[in-house]
C-alpha cells in the first residue's frame, strides 16, 4: 500500500470530504425537523471545522471546558458558545468571565453550589445565561427530577448576575422517550410557575437520528457525527464510507504467521473498547482483531494467514474517534486519497 | 480538603521524595544482584527525572520512539540511550543518525527488513549496535525461537554499518523463569558461533523484585517503578506509600447520595482498566468505585453515603501511570505535601 507515503506514522487522517458530507447531512435533518445543531467540538477540537459548522447552519458550538471554549474562541470566527459543564473555582471563573466579554455565552448547573460561584463571578457585569442540567437516565451529572429543576431554575433566576436559559441533558443513549418525558414535564412545570424555557438543549450521536422524537428539544449537541467512528458503525448509527477519522500505521513486526504488530498502540487508538471487540477495525481486513494495546504497540491477529510484511501500512477505524483528537498534536487533512496538510488540534489536551 | 488548593484541576501531582525513593530503592536491588538499570522514560517522560535515574547509578535511558528520544536528549545531560522498537521508514532512519551523533545509541530489531533499513542508514558512518529482541512469552514482537535470534544476530553481524550488541526481551509477566529458559539457551546458541553477547536486557515493573531470578540478564528496564501505580499496588509490587503520581480533581457535582461525579474523566485517569475493577483508587476512599468515565467526567459510586461535596478535592490514584504523565502537557511537582512548580512533560505524545 503506497497511499500517503510521504506521511509519517502513526498519523491521524481526517478525510474532509466526509467530514463536510456529515456536517451538512445532520443539518439537513436537523433543517427538516426545525432543530438548532449546536456541534459539540471535542471531537475535531480544530477551529476550522468549528466555523465549517456554523457554516452549514448550526447556530453556535458546545465546549466541554472553559480551555477548550478559549482555544475555540482564539482560532477566530466562532462567537456564540455553550459550555455544558459545571464550572467552580476563581482560576476557571476569572477565565469564563473574560470569554464572556468575547463572545454569547451559556453554561451549565446542575447544584446550587455552582450557581452561587457564577453569581460571585458574574454578579457586576452583564449577566451569563445558565441553563439547568437534567439526568434523563444516563446517571452521570444532572438534577434527579422535574422540581429540583424548577428549584434550581429559581434560584438561577434569583441569582445577581445570572439568566435562566432553559434546559440542557446528555440522555442515556437507546432512544429519546426518556429525555422526551422528564424534559416536557420539566418546562410545563417552570412554565406554571412564570419562568420562560428558552433552550431545551439534547445531545449525543447514538441517537441523533432519532432527535426529533423528543419534540420538546429545540435544539442538538452531536460531537462524534463529525468523524463518525466503530462504535458508530457498529450501532448502525453509520456505514463505514462515513467515518472522516482513519489512523495511518506501519506494520513494524510479523512475529508469527497469524500475528503482526504496528506502531499505534494506546497512545495513538486509546484504549477505549467500552463493549466492543478489539481497540479498532482494520479497514479491508474484517478478519483481523486488534486484540492487545501496549501503548507504542498494537497486536492484529487474525485466524486466517495474517498476510502483512513488515513496512507495509494499514489503516485502523478507531473505536473512539473523540479521544484519538486527543492524543495528537496535529491531524493529517486530506481529501480524495490526497494529502491537504496538517492540522494543529487546538483544543487538546484542554483538561481545565 | 485545602492541600494544594492553588492548583487548578484536574492535575497531576508528582511527589518528588516517593519518586526519588522509588528510584534509589531499585537501584540499591539491582547493585546488589550485579545488574545494571537503564530506566524507561516512558512512565514521566521528564529529562530531569532521567538525570535523576543517572545520578543515582542507571548506565542511560530506554525510549520507544525516535522522537521520545530527541526529546530526552535536547533536555540535556542524557548520552546513552537504548530505543526498544523496531525503527521504519526515511524519516525515522534519518533522525537516529542525527541521534547517533550525539548520544553512545543503540536499538532493536526482530526481522531482516529493519535490519535493512538500519544498515542502509548506517552504512557510510560510524556502526550502530543493535540488539535482537526476543519473544519469551509476551507474545508482542520478537523472534520466536533461538535459532531464529542466531540467524538474525548473524545477518546483523553481517551488515555494513551495524554491530550486533546483545540481546533484548520485554518478558511476560508472572515470573523471569520464561526469559532465563530462552534466553540463556540463545545466549549460548550464539556464543557458540562466536558472536559476543555484550547485553542481555530485561524489563518490566511487575516482576522488578524478581529480576535476579533471570541471571542470564544483566541488565535491567523499569519504568512505572519511578512512580508504581494501581495496577502495582493490586499485584503487590508496591504499596500505596510508594506511589508518586496521583491525579487531583474537584468534585463537580453529587446527584444523588451514592453518586458524585469528578473533572478528571478519560481525558485525565484514560480509559486503561486491564483486569482492574473501576479506573482509579480514590486516596481515603476505600468504599468508592470509579466506575465510569465519560472525556471530562469520572463518576464515583458507593453503597455507603458518598459523603462528599461540590467544590471538594479528592485525590486518585490512576490505574496505569505512564499513559496519564502522556495526557498532560505539565505536571506540578510537590514534595511533603507542598507545591515545588511545574514541569513541562517533554517527551509527551511523541508517538513517532
Amino acid at each position: 500500500m503506497t497511499a500517503y507515503a510521504e506521511v509519517d506514522t502513526p498519523a491521524v487522517l481526517v478525510d474532509l470530504d466526509i467530514a463536510e458530507r456529515n456536517i451538512d447531512r445532520f443539518q439537513a435533518y436537523a433543517n427538516g425537523h426545525g432543530l438548532r445543531v449546536r456541534p459539540h467540538i471535542k471531537t475535531h477540537k480544530l477551529p476550522f471545522l468549528a466555523r465549517r459548522q456554523i457554516a452549514a447552519g448550526a447556530v453556535g458550538i458546545t465546549c466541554q471546558k472553559v480551555s477548550e471554549a478559549e482555544a475555540m474562541v482564539e482560532g477566530g470566527g466562532l462567537d456564540d458558545v455553550l459550555i455544558t459543564y459545571g464550572i467552580l473555582g476563581e482560576a476557571k471563573l476569572r477565565r469564563l468571565r473574560h470569554l464572556a466579554e468575547r463572545v454569547r455565552l451559556a453554561v451549565v448547573a446542575d447544584n446550587p453550589t455552582v450557581v452561587d460561584g457564577l453569581s460571585g463571578a458574574f454578579g457586576n457585569g452583564p449577566p451569563l445565561r445558565v441553563l439547568v442540567e437534567c439526568d434523563t437516565g444516563a446517571a452521570r451529572c444532572g438534577v434527579q427530577t422535574p422540581e429540583e429543576a424548577v428549584q434550581l431554575a429559581r434560584t438561577i433566576d434569583d441569582a445577581p448576575g445570572l439568566i435562566f436559559g432553559g434546559l440542557m441533558t446528555y440522555p442515556r443513549t437507546g432512544g429519546p422517550a426518556g429525555a422526551q418525558r422528564l424534559l416536557s414535564r420539566t418546562k410545563a412545570l417552570l412554565e406554571a410557575t412564570g419562568l420562560e424555557v428558552d433552550v431545551v438543549t439534547s445531545g449525543g450521536s447514538p441517537d441523533m437520528w432519532r432527535a426529533h422524537e423528543a419534540p420538546v428539544v429545540n435544539e442538538y449537541r452531536p460531537g462524534t457525527y463529525v468523524y463518525m467512528d466503530r462504535s458508530l458503525v457498529l450501532d448502525s448509527t453509520c456505514t463505514l464510507a462515513d467515518c472522516a477519522l482513519t489512523v495511518l500505521a506501519t506494520v513494524v513486526s510479523v512475529p508469527t504467521p497469524h500475528r503482526a504488530i504496528i506502531d499505534a498502540g494506546s497512545k495513538a487508538l486509546s484504549s477505549d473498547i467500552r463493549t466492543m471487540t478489539g481497540y479498532g477495525h482494520v479497514l479491508g481486513r474484517d478478519d483481523i482483531v486488534i486484540d492487545q494495546l501496549s501503548e507504542e504497540h498494537g497486536r492484529l491477529v487474525s485466524e486466517q494467514p495474517i498476510d502483512l510484511e513488515v513496512g507495509e501500512r494499514v489503516r485502523i477505524l478507531p473505536n473512539h474517534a473523540c479521544v484519538v483528537s486527543n492524543l495528537f498534536d496535529a491531524v493529517t487533512t486530506v481529501r480524495g486519497g490526497r494529502v491537504l496538510g496538517e492540522a494543529q488540534v487546538a483544543a487538546r489536551g484542554r483538561v481545565w
